[in-house]
């Protein structure tokens, strides 16, 4: 299929280059930067523009996968195409599409996408919803090309989809980060963290995350609690550990 | 070398189990629960006690594995023995047993241990620290019998690791409750959640937790974070997940 993607971000990189490699023909990148328009692009053997009206309109799918706040703007200057609107937010409603076009949907991709990470794109649970039936099955012919997990999920559904992924992936990274500056100010290398890390993700698939619950917040042992909060000098992350040890113990009195 | 166990938490279970396997023989469990006593030494062919003055005197290692708030008054009441005594906590400075014992140690398992999951010991990376030099070589060799993965660490040290295992670990896990609970109110299988999971752990053995962050916090997307907001009901859920979005922004900030 020709494509013209809306956005050079994390999202459209990964599934343009995935998409040029199931054989589609990647027409176009618009970003409103040009270097990375071009820089997509490039990738991908398109063309690149950052005018809107220079979108071209002979594309049958366009993908939109810009920052949430600006898609509303960008759908009201687009021009007139024949082709199929798809977005790729967890967040928006589908719907964000009925002022402006009559064939869309939406092609979610549930994972942590990073430029600098390559990703086997097989492995990605894609969502998707589509506002009538023929564009639904185009739009399962061309996600199930890119993975074989493809799931029909309504936009009602997808934001709590979305919200618990924000929980599950972004703020698990940031207690990451946060665990590697603290080990980073005494001196104590990162790695010594991965084996429990991946035993910590890897526990899950068996045990439901309230089983596996471990550590001295589910045991309300105050003492390595205070002794905790004592060691850690900025005042944002002490109370983050008191808020979220709070909160460990009292999923734990609900079971 | 025969050891007597004192706690038969999920530590004390693990360690047990691995000590037993290595051909070490367990003398004998204590736990002020006879019950819990009495399965662990079921599992580990041992003797038990809930009675500190039964504790046997004829180990060559005492491993204390109990909850941190009563480890001093249970080595204020520990009988007089010859053996080695360690205890397994993270936050618990070595020189607790100072006024109880004259050879002592430290043995810190640096994992998410539960008794329903099976674990490969020699995954797990072991944190020693020792009050003389002949102490150290009879716990390196006990650790490094456990597992290939064995530091030397001291107390000052050792908190700070604790401190970023609990963030690593104990928090991450608490994330992927509030996922899975978010996704269980609207009928969403949370194994669709996996590879987002699985993905999340891989990428920081390749990029720092820093490079690796993404979402909506880290865009500061503030359209998509207000609609998050107003999707949770619980309003320590929804105080979470505002502090953890401006930490994510202002760490970002920091790079």
């Amino acid at each position: 299929m020709k494509i013209v993607f809306i956005g050079s971000g994390n999202v459209a990189t990964h599934l343009a280059i995935a998409a040029k490699k199931e054989g589609h023909h990647i027409l176009q990148i618009y970003s409103r930067s040009a270097e990375n328009a071009r820089c997509l692009a490039e990738k991908v053997n398109a063309k690149c523009t950052n005018r809107l009206s220079e979108i071209n309109c002979f594309a049958e799918i366009y993908i939109f996968s810009i920052k949430d706040d600006v898609l509303g703007e960008v759908l009201s200057e687009m021009p007139a195409t024949e082709g199929l609107w798809i977005h790729t937010a967890g967040s928006i409603p589908m719907n964000i599409f009925h002022p402006y076009h009559d064939r869309y949907g939406v092609l979610y991709p549930l994972q942590t996408l990073s430029k600098e990470r390559e990703i086997d794109f097989e492995k990605i649970p894609l969502f998707i919803e589509a506002n009538d039936p023929k564009v639904r099955e185009q739009l399962q012919e061309f996600a199930g090309g890119l993975s074989p997990i493809v799931h029909y999920i309504e936009s009602e559904k997808r934001r709590y989809l979305h919200l618990a992924a924000v929980f599950a992936c972004n703020f698990v990274n940031h207690m990451y980060a946060i665990a590697a500056q603290l080990l980073e100010n005494n001196q104590i290398p990162f790695d010594m963290l991965l084996p429990l890390i991946d035993e910590t993700a890897a526990k899950i698939h068996q045990m439901h995350p309230r089983e596996a619950q471990t550590g001295p917040a589910i045991r309300f042992d105050e003492q390595v609690m205070n002794r905790h909060i004592d060691l850690i000098d900025d005042p944002c992350i002490k109370e983050l550990y008191l808020l979220i040890s709070q909160s460990i113990y009292k999923y734990s009195l609900r079971q």
